[in-house]
């Protein structure tokens, strides 16, 4: 059990997941068993391609159908292997086969040309499950969640209401078990007790109804958000809880862009994912590629492994 | 004419001012010839209390009436003295007397029990020279103006029009004259081409019109926010203008915590200050106190005093 089973999925093979993987192979054996999910035809070709060996402990479970790799090209073929490949990876997991599944990244344009209608990885999902995904982006010294997403700046402030904050902080916390969660406040600091904005006495009363719910203090807040992500507040906090895209992602990205990973909270399995996308423009062509967001989307599966047992 | 002459005002005599402006004094002598705006007697009081010996060469431009220091104390007298040393530095630099005037912190609580009604540094200069600043908050490796302040986040999207964008792009670039300048977007992901807000088509235009003004592309954007402070893109710009304050404070007080520093443009005198406070909790009693806002601050005003000549 020291090394828990996890399903990759190889995600657009014209793209520069091929590379990762098998890159990254020796790396990840040492802490999990892995098992990568595409058609081995095209693995193979790819892997000549690359001039990079497939290993005999490279286990590929084999899906779909054999197609020639463009490289760096928004094919049809591609679309649908990586949406076939995911689909397994998600359904090895719902049947305890997999621990946790790791997916590399899709091309949002080639799922559209195979005829998938999903946006991504994430509204996938959801679908799959019929809930509601929390994203979590970061490394392990920081990890961000939204509270609000893919919506203009100025539809946020009304979101932020008791209501609704009070349940996501909570399946936020059931699902990370943090001791601690940094919850942001919404306007320049903070609102100053009501004379920048009142959005923050919302967010001061659904933490204090959240923290009576899980019957100690977990939820801290709201932090001015200039301040939040000084050195100092980062020694405090490893886990903030953010009002919208941007106010997280921005020192997330400024701080950690090669760590980050990509986490799927609030579903019935484990999932990572690489922060970066298909990188056509370097794929088959450069080895200025990468690998750390790779390896840590894998290192935090297997952490998140042993967090829920 | 490589040692400018700059006025210290000493801010606050009850907070850590005393501490960083003594400690840094060789150092900043290298560079600047300094002259401190304060009250003789309570500056002298001040360098026994810290056991930091007042320098022959340690010019005191005498002002104010003498009190007795009350450590980390929100006093009528030291709000008093905190701003007579502040406007007679103001008054040194119209008149030529100094280059620059590097401000350290005042408390706004004791100018408020002083009968002194601004609340800041910025709002006091603003009233002075009845024009409005450009607040630039960071460091030589990252500058961000803001384009709105202190307002709650829900008023800032009605804020982005081309007819207060555009001087406002005009009147940076007369101040700092960069060769580039980055303009922030304000929704996530810049606005995905209108689907996810449509104050980027407004920026854009903005963009374009200034840079046909100057005359040569100097400003670019809209960027997307949460990418423009990677690594890479910071390889790319130095100067960011965010559309609110927290979209340019996170990331600023994110990487740059200690050595950021204040700058107000768009007046007729160069004004710089630290990005800190009084710090009332450690004045008088910790030696824990960081000066690098502070020589930043004064290197700066050096740097754009060369820049305007």
């Amino acid at each position: 059990m020291n090394r828990p089973t996890i399903a990759i999925t190889l995600g657009d093979m014209n793209g520069i997941s091929p590379f990762i993987a098998l890159k990254s192979h020796k790396e990840i054996k040492n802490f999990v068993n892995p098992i990568y999910i595409t058609n081995r035809k095209v693995m193979n070709e790819a892997s000549k391609k690359l001039n990079l060996s497939l290993e005999s402990d490279f286990s590929i479970y084999d899906v779909g159908k054999e197609f020639k790799i463009e490289e760096g090209k928004v094919t049809k073929e591609s679309g649908e292997l990586s949406f076939i490949s995911f689909k397994e990876g998600v359904e090895m997991a719902k049947r305890g086969e997999v621990e946790a599944v790791v997916t590399l990244p899709i091309n949002k344009e080639a799922w559209s040309v195979a005829g998938i209608s999903y946006k991504g990885h994430t509204e996938a999902l959801e679908d799959f499950f019929k809930r509601e995904a929390i994203m979590m982006i970061g490394c392990e010294k920081l990890f961000g969640a939204f509270f609000t997403h893919h919506i203009p700046l100025k539809d946020v402030p009304r979101k932020i209401i008791p209501e609704r904050l009070i349940p996501f902080f909570l399946n936020f916390y059931k699902n990370i078990k943090a001791e601690k969660i940094a919850i942001l406040g919404l306007n320049p600091h903070g609102g100053d007790n009501g004379v920048m904005g009142k959005e923050e006495l919302k967010i001061e009363s659904a933490i204090r109804e959240a923290n009576k719910i899980v019957g100690r203090e977990v939820f801290f807040g709201p932090l001015v958000p200039d301040t939040a992500f000084t050195p100092k507040s980062r020694e405090n906090f490893n886990y903030f809880i953010a009002m919208y895209h941007d106010q997280g992602l921005i020192p997330l990205k400024a701080l950690y862009f090669e760590e980050s990973i990509n986490l799927s909270l609030n579903l019935p399995i484990i999932r990572t994912s690489v922060d970066h996308g298909t990188a056509y423009d370097k794929a088959y062509k450069s080895e200025n590629i990468s690998c750390s967001s790779y390896i840590n989307a894998v290192k935090e599966a297997k952490r998140f492994i042993f967090k829920h047992i």
